[in-house]
């Protein structure tokens, strides 16, 4: 290697070193380029932290609807059968999961047809924590997009752009659906202006958010699931560490499930920096 | 850039067009350098291709116990409520799916437990479909192994070892479960030696099949199951697209769900070159 490669790559190292310290917490891992195996281009050539952006799904998750939405029997068990298993039964749009086009159209792209090149995509992360600590109705608007292009440029095609909020942080409270005396529910989102934006300015891919739905909890029609979904692109709702990422730089992997039909469903995502 | 860094660059550029091209096919999809942003490490660097390796879920996806494990139910449709959405019902062990150890073990890890450091990892393809096109009883032995690592090298930490039979071409068929007339299915699998070789050996993570079972669908036992799950390790059932894969180099990314207890479940995999 000439000498500006060396020092890229010792660069590049450090940045990868400090990285891993500093989130060496929840749902962080860091792989090493060493068991990574040798020579090809990508993830090979280099090293990927992995985080973890997926919540764990449990019976009392909380829902957009306020129910039970996941249920699990047990039909095979260790000590009877020598082996364990269960039957799932789960509303499509429960825990960390995907809306895909159909969820809101009459014949949108079910979670199926989603394209491969639409899950693996470059990750932006819109920080919005301290107004929604102000403000629990505080919704993500074209001003916050503008800002965040200012700060690191373009928006990458095929991007998903994530709503930072802090409302991971409430998702074993009350405070995460957050439902007034006339269960209304006070949570932050995108705004259909928003929606609307990166339509008519990106190719972004999807949208994600740290709260139970895209549209912000007081909405009351889903506009922003409307203006967004219809069009071909994704959601991901109830994101977990997205405050473990850089506002850019990470690229998002959409485990969207792969059942004919679907309108969406629990998905892994990870992001990898 | 010196000489030698243009030219293994120049090299990494055609070997990844080469294999887009080769595998513009079902599945499999390009990521341009652009699309990804500037600067950071690992997949942001370069370019990625994208393989799914999961099959699409449906109603009548062949399974192991022969009896359908995966049922939907529409409890909003966008004609009546101006959004569609459904219920699913599925038993874990179904489609393109994970093992936990706590599938064959009293108190294994369960699905959610799994390390994310395990479910982003190196994949090493070990191509059996010469000896299984000629016996559908074939095993991945450890002489099968032998003769990757002499090909490839070593097996790197936490790798996924995958056995490409070609039975992901019968999933649409009988052939796929290969039932005789007194019930007993006919499939390739893992030897069990050589899962005790890949726990002794090495530091794999998991192990993956293209067919319905770790074992061998004649296997009266779970043999490999029970040597290979309890340790630890996890398995990949019903992969598919393996055989648009290179021997070594690709990294899988293992989507497993992440609901709490669980023994396995559905996933979304993808292979990233
Ligand atoms: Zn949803
Ligand atoms: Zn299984």
């Amino acid at each position: 290697m000439c000498d500006a490669c060396v020092i890229q790559s010792v660069k590049e190292r450090m940045l990868s070193r400090r990285d891993f310290f500093r989130a060496a917490a929840v749902g962080t891992a860091g792989i090493a380029a060493a068991s990574m195996g040798a020579a090809p281009p990508a993830l090979a050539e280099g090293h990927a932290r992995v985080t973890d952006l997926t919540h764990e799904l449990h019976e009392e998750f909380p829902t957009y609807f306020g129910q039970q939405q996941f249920f699990r029997e047990q039909k095979f068990s260790f000590a009877e059968h020598k082996f364990n298993l269960f039957e799932l039964r789960v509303n499509e749009h429960t825990g960390t999961h995907v809306d895909a086009p159909l969820h809101f159209s009459a014949d949108g792209l079910s979670v199926a047809e989603l394209p491969v090149e639409k899950l693996v995509v470059p990750l932006c992360v819109v920080d919005i924590r301290n107004k929604a600590a102000a403000d629990p109705e505080a919704q993500v608007t074209p001003d916050d997009i503008k800002s965040w292009m200012a700060a690191n440029g373009e928006i990458p095609e095929n991007a998903c752009i994530a709503m930072l909020s802090g409302w991971a942080d409430h998702v074993g409270t009350d405070k995460f659906r957050n439902a007034d005396a006339d269960g209304k529910m006070h949570f932050p989102g995108f705004h259909v202006e928003a929606a609307k934006f990166l339509l008519e300015e990106t190719q972004a891919a999807g949208i994600a958010v740290d709260t139970l739905s895209l549209d912000h909890g007081i909405s009351p029609d889903f506009a922003t699931h409307y203006a967004w979904l219809p069009g071909g692109r994704w959601g991901l709702e109830a994101a977990a560490n997205l405050d473990q990422l850089p506002a850019k730089g990470a690229t998002l992997v959409l485990g969207a499930p792969k059942h004919r039909g679907g309108t969406g469903g629990p998905a892994r995502v990870f992001a990898l920096v």
